[in-house]
């Protein structure tokens, strides 16, 4: 079962290059950290803090794009941790039918964060990062 | 009528925040420069060098959903300029009919350079750039 969890922070360090977001559990205390470039840190941090930007930035362009060719983002997936790196899904409903489309979590949670879907990490994924520490 | 042109150079700056990207026109000799942002400069000199990387970046995304909704990029136009900022579209084929996404003209090179579609400039921007010398 996948398991419902919401962004929590977002650590934006100049000093560093990768960036670091916490997710939560909602109905629940785990909470594990990812690592992400400061491209898709600043992107998820605008979108937070409702920050306007004259024109659409890349991730806008996506949530429009997706919007133009007839699908609608549902829900956002983390579904595996592998060599230290995760991977996500993006479920598209798009006339009836469920397109998914691999990613990475950093553009996943920026587009998850822009168009207001729940994001979801597979119990697998949790249960490593559990054993892992 | 649109004027085909190509990508001729990028220059990126590290002292710089704002990088610089050439097109020239393909039948002849105009050519102009656009100011895009250091994520959007690396994303596209990524895709002119071949560089490969092992999850899809943020365009890679883009493209990989444009692809999965049944759509096709056919080519990007810069429209228009106006107080000093440019004005792209993706053209994008999906079921016979064609869809327009409003975008930067960063994104939309990014896109046509990994795509490998043609990049239109209006001859009104052209004209104007002109003028504006």
């Amino acid at each position: 079962m996948p398991v419902e969890m919401e962004l929590r922070r977002i650590i934006i360090s100049e000093i560093h290059e990768q960036q670091v977001i916490i997710l939560k559990e909602l109905d629940g205390d785990r909470s594990f950290s990812i690592q992400i470039g400061i491209f898709e840190a600043t992107s998820i941090d605008r979108k937070i803090k409702k920050i306007p930007s004259p024109r659409p930035l890349t991730h806008d362009l996506l949530c429009q794009t997706i919007h133009s060719l007839g699908g609608e983002l549902q829900e956002i997936q983390i579904t595996q941790l592998k060599e230290k790196t995760y991977f996500a899904t993006l479920k598209i409903g798009q006339n009836g039918r469920v397109v998914e489309v691999d990613c990475r979590p950093s553009d996943a949670i920026a587009l998850a964060v822009t168009m207001d879907v729940p994001i979801f990490v597979f119990e697998d994924v949790l249960n490593q990062i559990n054993e892992e520490i």
